[in-house]
């Protein structure tokens, strides 16, 4: 495993608004994405000079019917004829889109290239969503035996309270964070926080002049299944991210040009990715991630730097286990210890060790092919000092995190000012 | 657009065989062809030596119900865990795997990668493959309208008899050609000539008593719709493809690591991708690819090379238009003139410039997102002068042309002994 030929910089980031748009396609949301991503170049960026594009997209076949949506998407921002290659690895389609982006530039093949991800999921009914979601689980062995993901990641989080002692408790702090920066975030899909949530619920109540149940806190409310149904087990629906439509798109460049375009790029010191069987059955331990590990000790490695000089990270956090998972595998907490962290505050945007300020995958939505692209975006903003109300002061290293099913891929990034 | 930062070697190349396996999964298909791929390794290659994978893989999502395959057959070979990236572009989903294999080495990243692809096309009926492929066009406009494949290419057929005055005779040449290398090809789908397969009907047509139709030869055995059905006209059954299961894969290494594994690699000298609108009402001329011919520029740059200087090539003869177009495209004859080449025998196995010497997607088969990878089996054999009965005497430089849909992504690669 070796070092880049070349330097590679991040000069760039933009994304459409993420949400459910039925008026729109995938098409037109990455559009959006792409005009948002050139306008943040500071110096401005030509078609001409993108030399190439990586397009990270889940299943366009299952949820439009549309396979071969690299072209499509590289016409519809004036690309054509430059090489369009889409990148897929469950959730983490744009994850590993960035690290095929960066050794086409490392390479020497390209000078600037365009990394994105775009996924369009709201057409289909939600149980449509779950079955064709359910396609990035091992489904000679899983689907069949009814396992979707609420089911197999609420196998994950039982396993993790059995092993340490995670706690319900725990788990419910990672949506209220979330939803608490998403708050912040006008891209966001959701951009409320749990507590507003409740008290727009206990006004509905009042003004239907039905009884309002006596909840002491937004915890308190997220236990009443009236508020937040079980969706499996111990997993309720506010622990859960959405079903999204989205894209994201950002540009990469050798350092030798990136100062062209910026006077302060992002440079990606560290880029790794892993693999683990996708089947459940097959892992030793539901607890922790193997490609997760690899892929973040690959990332460290390259970087040269250590879990605990990580400022601020964008991780996966498709259910609220998966981000406290996330934490331990990314080392920032020992195995076991994520959600407690959590719970003191550790990972809040004013914590030690601010995570999702984003809002993560939770309160800014979950447009599963473009989500590892759109964690791009917040650290982006965060180490240029542009992301606004949710600012984090003085932040200069970065790190995303990317999970593609329940683990079967994961795409780790780092970037520094 | 640039140079490679160190040179990239191909060190091995194998495939399944390629067919309808209805007991047999894509998984099972792959591991046959990584199989053959890791025992065409001169001295031997351990898995710990493979560091990164890509796989093509047009649409298990739709064939088969799977997503987020990469994982899948990663483990099935013992790769976890290490980093995995299914690419994708339609038909061309292999050949884009090469690229991101070559940029993977070249970046400093990897030492050694395996591409790779596969399909498992059989499991859905005829009609639900036809279908299938259609979403590799542009679905919001061609497919509500009716058109697939065969009725796509046969405008483009039609096109090209219109301002060329290429003839249904010639389009017949490629089927029988290519079924002519195939034959000889023990991997083939279709390893059988049609004058046999006219001289099997003829037995049969006895045997049962039956009239047997005064064909002259093959030609006219061809135009009798009992035995070769008009598809869509001008394309009958012999100009098509087949539906095919199968998978390939291939070693590429650092030129500095290759010699530890071969005395004879394969040099990648030239690498090019384009892309194409989808939609064939988007495009000024129906009977050349924007995309090809800029994947072939690139590549000819790159590699330093003129197409007069190619002695062997595999192009992508989805239908048998495809290949006339393939070969004005790579610049081998000039617009219009690749239907007439193939009438006077140039491009035959014994000609000038003989192009799918394995049998091509005709005979050979075409499990769409592994035919790339099994062009360069093909090309990995005839430079090393292992291609059995259907070598080409003394050739050292090689290419492979491998297209998505109906030209919106293409692939050119150029392989020196």
């Amino acid at each position: 495993m070796g070092k880049l030929a070349r330097g590679v910089a991040l000069i760039g980031a933009g994304m459409s608004k993420f949400g459910a748009f039925p008026d729109k396609t995938g098409r037109e949301l990455f559009v959006e994405a792409y005009i948002d991503a050139r306008n943040s170049v500071d110096n401005g960026i030509d078609n001409k000079d993108i030399e190439a594009m990586f397009l990270g997209n889940f299943s366009s076949d299952i949820f439009e019917g549309q396979g071969h949506n690299g072209p499509i998407m590289a016409d519809w921002v004036g690309l054509i004829p430059k090489p369009v290659t889409r990148t897929e690895g469950a959730c983490a389609s744009s994850g590993v889109a960035i690290r095929a982006g960066i050794t086409a530039v490392a390479s020497g093949l390209h000078e600037i290239v365009c990394i994105s991800g775009v996924e369009k999921m709201t057409d289909l009914p939600t149980a449509g969503v779950t079955d064709a979601l359910a396609a990035a689980s091992d489904v000679s062995y899983e689907f069949p035996v009814g396992a979707t993901f609420p089911g197999l990641y609420a196998t994950i989080a039982t396993a993790h309270m059995k092993k340490y002692g995670t706690t319900i408790k725990q788990l419910r702090t990672i949506g209220v964070k979330n939803h608490k920066n998403g708050a912040l975030n006008s891209k966001a899909q959701f951009s409320v926080t749990i507590k507003d949530l409740m008290e727009k619920r206990i006004k509905k109540l009042k003004d239907k002049e039905e009884t309002v149940p006596d909840w002491k806190d937004e915890y308190d409310f997220l236990e009443d299944p009236s508020a937040n149904p079980v969706i499996a087990w111990p997993l309720r629906l506010y622990d859960c991210s959405p079903i999204t439509d989205g894209a994201a798109v950002a540009f990469l460049a050798a350092e030798e040009v990136a100062k062209k375009y910026t006077d302060t790029p992002l440079h990606i010191i560290g880029s790794g990715q892993g693999s683990v069987q996708p089947a459940l059955h097959d892992r030793a331990d539901f607890t922790s991630i193997l490609a997760a590990r690899e892929a973040s000790n690959m990332a460290y490695k390259m970087a040269g730097v250590k879990p605990e000089d990580i400022q601020v990270a964008e991780v996966h956090d498709c259910f609220t286990i998966a981000e406290i998972i996330a934490t331990e595998d990314l080392r920032f907490f020992k195995p076991g210890e994520g959600g407690k962290a959590a719970e003191e505050g550790i990972t809040a945007r004013d914590g030690q060790k601010p995570v999702n300020t984003s809002g993560g995958l939770k309160s800014k939505g979950h447009p599963v092919g473009a989500s590892g692209a759109g964690q791009v975006v917040e650290i982006w903003k965060q180490l240029r000092g542009e992301a606004g109300p949710r600012q984090v002061p003085g932040v200069e290293l970065g790190l995303t995190h990317n999970v593609g099913g329940t683990g079967g891929t994961c795409a780790v990034h780092i970037y520094r000012r």
